[in-house]
């Protein structure tokens, strides 16, 4: 058996404007029953009270539901709907769908993308940004690269995980059952969450040594990070949803995938080696070629915990008008559009145990060529 | 004579932090009777009732006041005090100070950095943002050139100016006097005063004819632009307050500065030429040679009016929550940071008819070495 | 015939929560097909890029169109759907919806709330914010009290409209037909386009002279107004809904209406005397009964345009961290909710031409009881 | 030994504007050397940076400096400057100036409005929040009562207090000397100050029993309170700065005092029986005699913890774009407005600790009369 996958970016109007999968749709271009994973950038704040993300994700399933012959509800478990809110400065809101189609033909001679996907159970409020969200997580991991046919976890590039935050209304909930969660504050909550979930991929993944990890360690040692996960929380969902991109023998698709890591917030070196490295392009001299393969790139931007940049002060962490995820987006996401020539990128804020600290990790989804060296 | 100037960029703790320049005037690097400007970045929103800058221009003249042997207001009539809000993103508030000597020293073989200041009458709250603004500001520029000593206008590289906002209590006056102001919104009122203001370098250097330049054309007809003014608006002054920076012959600094244009707020080509074309570096290749050298750059952002970029929507425009100068300066300061390795950057908000409509000027000072050839 | 009018004020978990619309229909409570109008608050910035309208509108649609038969998007044209964005300080989102079912029974002795609805055609973009808007809205004034049985203007008690915005999508729009639409800013053309309404409910309820108006007086003479207008914008609609709400002799609901006005964000005086005046209640004294005939409060909030009240500064209007209508919505909700001992009130901001400058009209919905002096 | 005070409620157009203070000590009516303390409103976001505070402090210094004869810094050990940033909603921005003279005149029959200072040693990061800062609290709040001349506790009406707050760089300064802070974020820290120090109010009253107080009730167990704090931290100062207000027969000013609580945010009940039974003013009937004998009044105000008010939801904990202490001050602010028919009040945010959970103490001064039954 051997996977094919497509890739689609999509522009929005606004965060339930479909038009365009409802056009490849109508075109037959896409089947609604391929689709496994939706990634979004929707134009929120990202932060506790955006209410786009549950908004395209309710479009989404509003679309698919009749296609696939189920309810709009059960759509939530047969696609990984993954909608990270904020696209500060220049970052254009969009939609990168993944449909996967299974058939006898030999796979090539190559590696190619392959996606799989996974979902834990409903977490507890006071299990979030704990052990038992890690845990979860990291079994999760293990079963999305099954089903996306990925055997080995330097083959795994990038994983995606939408988690839960914490509302007031499910601090109380927990507090009226006697237990205590893990912050009082609802916008720490949702770096308490990214932070576990990211730590269970370093888990699954053998980047950090699983059974040493404790409590204490989550958003404490900053040491210790995966550098391929990317996680966002959101109010709309109340387990983690994963999606493990990676390259697969068993896959067919006309897509590459590489990563890096950036260091800290302008650190765009590490893409354009990507770039050069593994696809052959230098964005400043083939800027055609670059605009004819690139696909997307996946990001995550923080501000660096110490405040400081470079040497310098930032002034994100001390900013209450403008929480800091925004900041450190809006600053990611155009120091990567400046290089890749796009604004619709998938930049999500919030990179606790994810790359180093106030650095994140990237993974650029391109269009394949026969002299790919990323295979 | 000759005049010799030296540029010294301060980092701060606070809007009001001058501990590094006490530093410099106690070891004897600076003489405060020399410090002709500062142009400043401080950590406010950038917008109407951003104290920040006043703040720091109060804590400047304090400074300075006993130095001098003036009081504290008086420092503002001596010395162009240019304070720009707003360091979202990875920027990092701090000052650049120029300090100006002259003596009978012949100047040397080559142009260098020279710079000159002017100041307009106070204007009238119906004056802001109408040709009274623009041609009050084309006379000053006139003014701060001969200060300069910079005779030609393509030796201009760089037109700081400051002026002021309209305010709830400064519309309400002028309605009371039966006079109605350009617009009753105060956050408006500051794109209208950048856009008169810009206009004036253009109508002085040549850039637009000035002969048939209307109220009309203020703020609606983009392709009448300077590129090379740079204009900032804030609540803590009546008057334009102007900063010319160029190449004099007459100038024996050991800095040297450049110019060009960013076409949209993602366009970092121009800087990365600039820097080769005209200071013989390599960004990616030469990091230490650019820290060595580079000392600022002065670069105006704005989020494209037409609400595109690049082919996709911005959502800049349309965000009640954050304005969208605080968005167009997180995405500049982010993509010229990720070039030049330093986030002490002077990127300053609102480009109205300034360069092309959604990019802006930049100019960049560096430390001169004999084989420039931006002379 | 006779109307019979139902009122339902519903909490909610989130802006697409309808829970407890579903379980007043499973309970055979409220009738899908009675529902003539839903005044919503929802919990986004009531600005520009507040979705949460949008998110809201389309949960009702999704609810109701298959209790109609008619599809999700034919509902609109059905039930007068207005969603005002913005719960801030104490406000609590919630949902107001009306009922109306004709009987042939008589109808009582006294006069008793009734509803009536009535929709415009869609608006070009340049027609928002001036004549052409209010003549429509004058016209479906008209239609909507004869929709409610209302004869004399003087029993109407309040007229709620939600009316379109301009998005930088529109500007551009009617910019490429060469055509200029009233303002370049988008959070700006909500209050011209809030104006434009009132001013066309003031025309229908001879209010002022409607033969005089014009363009220039929009946003600039606030010395016409209507005393019973409530307009509010939002980005999910292109033409003007209506619901009047008024006292009717063919009337027979439980329900009565009184209105009044604020003379600026804190008086609360005239809720007072309303209370008392017309329904025998002192809040102070006689908070159960108040608690127990209460059922809401349509007020409109605004920061005063002179930057005063009761002569001290307000920072309202400079406040470039938070909108003033945010501001004002906060105040005067939490002003209100003070006298009536509940926070979910309908309170709208952004109050031009709709009651005196910096105030604004409200309407009290009580029970009815037989001694009411309102009728 | 008799004290005199007089207090003047002083109106200014910006975070530095003393022309009003600068007015009373030309015209002699207020002596620089009397001034003991400011309680200032100023315009900021009243949280992490908000720099007005600070801007606002540094100008009186400036002011009161040259006529104490001593450096603008020594102010600070002199004058208890306590500034609250934020003027939400209808608040006006104003300064309260305490002025104290002793002479040797009896005492009058009845008691006055007296006034006493008190400062703590600074702070290290790590006490902040923590029973360190509890305890030094404590012993200030004795010291204030003594130098204002109250001997028994229940004469204190209120004990404002201004306290230091966590910055990304005192948080790594505390990390690089291995110890740890009470959390790593900003904001949060503003509460965790605000709560010590309202607990050391509550120690040094007898309110709550000092010997059993943990770190661990600090910000967890609300029915621990002080009835009369007010506590408001900055990002300007380092140590706790304390100022009583209270009752004392030692007094012979023209004001008086008292105190009472608000259960939540919109209780205006205690305000209106406190000015009906301590000073037999009916604020709906007597508007003129209010506004003729009114000063002042200070409260706290707070988003209710737990998510509700009076059994509805409210969204300001959840708010990304508006903190809660915003939305609570815009919220308290209007409500006591709409009472006291006066917009320039102090009303400070984050009230922990400080009366009830989501309500808050307030404190009224008027002026004296005969009749008044507080004494």
């Amino acid at each position: 058996m051997t996977q094919h996958i497509d890739v689609f970016k999509l522009p929005c109007k606004g965060p339930a404007d479909l038009s365009a999968a409802q056009a490849l749709l109508d075109a037959g271009l896409l089947r609604a029953q391929d689709i496994v994973a939706v990634l979004g950038k929707t134009e929120g704040n990202g932060c506790v009270n955006d209410f786009t993300r549950d908004y395209a994700t309710r479009a989404w399933c509003d679309l698919l539901a009749p296609h696939l012959g189920i309810s709009s509800t059960a759509v939530h478990a047969r696609v990984a709907l993954v909608m990270s809110g904020g696209t500060e400065g220049v970052l254009a809101p969009h939609f990168t769908v993944f449909a996967r189609r299974h058939d006898d033909a030999a796979a090539g001679a190559n590696k190619r993308l392959a996606v799989g996907v996974a979902f834990t159970r409903d977490f507890l409020p006071e299990e979030l940004g704990r052990l038992a969200q890690v845990r979860a997580t990291q079994d999760a991991v293990r079963s999305a690269m099954a089903d996306a046919g990925i055997e080995d976890a330097s083959d795994v590039h990038f994983v995606q995980i939408k988690c839960p935050l914490l509302t007031a209304e499910k601090i109380r909930a927990a507090q009226e059952r006697g237990v205590d969660t893990v912050t009082h504050d609802t916008y720490e909550s949702m770096g308490a969450s990214r932070a576990a979930s990211a730590l269970g991929v370093a888990c699954a993944l053998g980047e950090i040594d699983a059974s040493t990890l404790r409590d204490e360690h989550i958003q404490r040692d900053w040491s210790l990070y995966s550098t391929v996960a990317s996680t966002s929380s959101g109010i709309e969902l109340d387990n983690n949803v994963l999606v493990v991109l990676g390259m697969s023998r068993h896959a067919r698709s006309d897509y590459v995938i590489a990563h890096g890591q950036m260091r800290d917030a302008i650190d765009v070196a590490g893409v354009r080696h990507c770039l050069r490295d593994n696809f052959g392009i230098d964005p400043d001299t083939q800027a055609a070629l670059l605009r004819e393969r690139f696909v997307n790139v996946f990001a995550k931007a923080e501000a660096s915990p110490d405040g400081q940049l470079r040497g310098a002060r930032h002034t994100m962490l001390n900013d209450s008008d403008i929480n800091a995820t925004r900041h450190a987006r809006a600053a990611v996401g155009a120091a990567l559009a400046s290089v890749l020539g796009d604004t619709a990128l998938y930049v999500s804020g919030g990179a606790e145990h994810q790359g180093p600290a106030g650095g994140g990790p990237f993974a650029l989804i391109m269009k394949a060529q026969d002299s790919d060296t990323s295979n």
